[in-house]
């Protein structure tokens, strides 16, 4: 007999179908056994006997045979989108015989601490509240890569492995290559400011590479991010323009399309309705001064308990949950970043600031050849192996401006999520790659 | 004023409107000059003064207002989107200057060698016909993706840096990973599977790496790859009929949105009017040793005169381009790979073959534990470091299979370049990362 999906059951009552799936969760109930099956479509209750059900248990992979039935009013689930229905099993094969499980997986939250999370990461990823995560973060890439479809940027595969470690400095993998010595990109920054004079406008799905030396909450080594880059900008207020529509394009598709994992994860979208407030960063520091007093008025950056704060303002003032901050000043923007004309010693740069925490970066950058040399001289920063990178701007380069983000840390902020791991499916961090480093040294 | 893109002067006849680009070539008729300026858009041809144009050159960064008028008839260029207008300029600005060209950017072609080519990567993907490789790539990538999210297929991000070689054993990239070693990826297989249990059906466009010690017209030494791995396949055909449903899919997006860089590559799509014929590997080899008299009857694998031969063996017979090879022996194949239950020694796995060269790889894989373990064990593949891979099969694998391309080689494939080089932004080997490692040791 053919399949039927779980979902597509709904459409076949009182017929004989067969479906595949994985036992969920099983309930005795005396000589009934109550099973939840899942298959890649959704969860059906299916009704076995005592003996058809076996020695079942979760993570089983099974085929059943039975009939589509109408469950009793009474025991409709509102909350299932097969709720209305069960499946009456007359025939159960096993297609593959799951281990016991180190841990119940059929609780509605699966309570576990981080590090068996991760050490049992082929079994947890399994959990409805884990899978969750992912199909949010699929939905986010997928509406990043189709907002600036629609705004002709041509999408590109940008390297990993480079020759130089110009952009970062410190921080950075090596790669034993061949008789040479390579790297890990950091950012795929070099490569789409390459290809602004080849397609004027870009956007690239990428893995970079950190060698973060410390274990945090928000860092990884290896992360997926989502970069964009067009030239011909009438000013850097563009940038932030382009940025503002593509983060609402991925809220509203994310609304939308992920409306079970929201409800599953009890998490929202920011709410998109008024423009993104832009604010200079020395205004948000007078700002945090003037409601709480603390004096970060000499600082180049912003410190946590200055994002949460100017968060606070914004969604009071502007009733925003996220927020521009701008013109942060040269010494702390890399060597690219487009100095203000109008305002010296700060740059026409700014990060997307939102519930509290850093989302998103970007800023016009030099396109001319010489001040680009210039300010990478004065910081030490060598660009022999960058030949194609010079070239780009040696042959013509638009003034052009950019940004980027990843797509853990967004998933993390729109989920609400604790760690940036749990917005990873196989982090990777200093102690850890799928398995503990330090058992394995 | 505005910005006007160049494929929208079409529909502003005698408007006076303002237009941004490239200068790509100049042609001076006394007094007059001709200038082709590229946008993202199109190219336009632009009449300017002698005194307007100054000492424009190709490459140039301009800004250019004028009217726009339609050619007379006898100055049409059916060839040219725009080919019934040209840009009477009223006013140039130079945004960015170029600096003297190392070679002729005008031409139809760019005559160069392929080093020389590559050495000037960030200027020679300017050219029209090097840029159209990347426009046919882009659309490639994004059919596969659009292919696999109407089959209910899961796009993941699949990890580039791995704990262990299991998979390879050779020819894999060691990373210095703080205290430890770690590797890059040189295929999502793993990972992919480890999924099938969490989504049923996934896909992820990602990269690969390989430490090929050689340098030849078919390998880099980093690849986009595109992977696709389903559980519940009824047999392993249904894994040959995905794979032909997403390479169909793929052609006729391409045939459909890159009209003009087939033309101007002179190139076309396989075609796939017809099914795609499945026959196994040994009976390639009677085939061949019938028409050819070449005995490779005991060879394990095909050669790359085989590959040839056979091709046109199914064009004559079965007018297909394309052919799948099945029933590799099990020594040839990873050690995943499922063994025919019907023809003990041969594996149920396949290449698509196609225009003399190998396109794709698929096949089932085991989803029994022990029987993976016994085969990793028998071949003295390490599983240690696979903690979770092991784990997808311990808790309930369904019976599954896959498959798995490069983007350059299907590039490369589609359009007869005659270098995989040729079919990469920027093309990674034992010799070069972007600049030659020779010069640079």
């Amino acid at each position: 007999m053919d399949r039927t999906l779980i979902i597509d059951c709904n459409n076949k009552i009182a017929e004989v179908v067969r479906v595949f799936g994985w036992v969920q969760v099983r309930r005795d109930h005396g000589k009934i056994v109550f099973l939840d099956v899942l298959d890649r479509s959704g969860v059906v209750q299916v009704v076995a006997t005592e003996g058809l059900a076996g020695d079942l248990r979760s993570q089983d992979v099974i085929s059943i045979e039975g009939k589509v039935a109408k469950r009793p009013d009474n025991l409709i689930n509102p909350n299932l989108e097969t709720g209305t229905i069960e499946l009456q099993a007359s025939k159960i094969e096993v297609l593959a015989k799951a281990e016991e499980l180190p841990f119940d997986m059929g609780n509605k939250d699966l309570n576990l601490q981080l590090p068996t999370l991760l050490d049992y990461r082929g079994l947890t990823l399994r959990h409805p509240k884990v899978k969750a995560v992912f199909k949010v973060q699929e939905v986010v890439i997928d509406a990043f890569r189709e907002a600036l479809q629609k705004k002709d940027f041509t999408e590109f595969q940008s390297p990993v492995i480079i020759p130089q470690t110009a952009e970062g400095g410190a921080e950075v993998f090596e790669v034993k290559y061949f008789d040479h010595k390579a790297y890990l990109a950091q950012s795929p920054q070099f490569y789409k400011q390459i290809l602004v004079p080849v397609f004027e406008r870009v956007f690239t799905v990428n893995k970079t590479l950190r060698a973060e030396p410390s274990v945090t909450t928000r860092h990884l080594t290896e992360v997926t991010t989502l970069d964009a880059e067009f030239g011909f900008i009438k000013n850097w207020a563009e940038i932030m323009e382009m940025v503002e529509y593509v983060i609402k394009y991925i809220f509203e598709r994310v609304a939308k399309e992920n409306q079970t994992e929201l409800k599953l994860l009890d998490a929202s979208v920011p709410q998109t309705s008024r423009e993104i407030p832009r604010i200079k960063l020395r205004q948000v520091q007078e700002i945090i001064y003037q409601r709480t007093g603390r004096d970060n008025r000499q600082e180049p950056d912003l410190q946590p308990d200055d994002e949460r704060e100017i968060c606070k303002w914004a969604q009071e003032e502007h009733q925003s949950e996220l927020v521009f901050v701008t013109h942060y000043p040269v010494k702390k923007r890399p060597f690219y970043t487009f100095e203000d004309p109008e305002d010296p010693g700060y740059t026409l740069s700014f990060d997307l600031i939102g519930r509290g925490t850093e989302w998103l970066t970007g800023g016009q950058r030099i396109n001319d050849l010489e001040k680009l040399i210039a300010n990478a001289e004065e910081r030490g920063i060598d660009l022999k192996r960058s030949e194609l990178y010079l070239q780009a701007f040696r042959y013509g380069m638009p003034p052009e401006g950019g940004f980027s983000f990843g797509s853990e840390r967004i998933t993390q902020n729109i989920l609400g999520l604790e760690n940036v791991r749990q917005a990873s499916l196989f982090p990777r961090d200093m102690e850890r790659v799928d398995i503990r480093l330090s058992s394995q040294k």
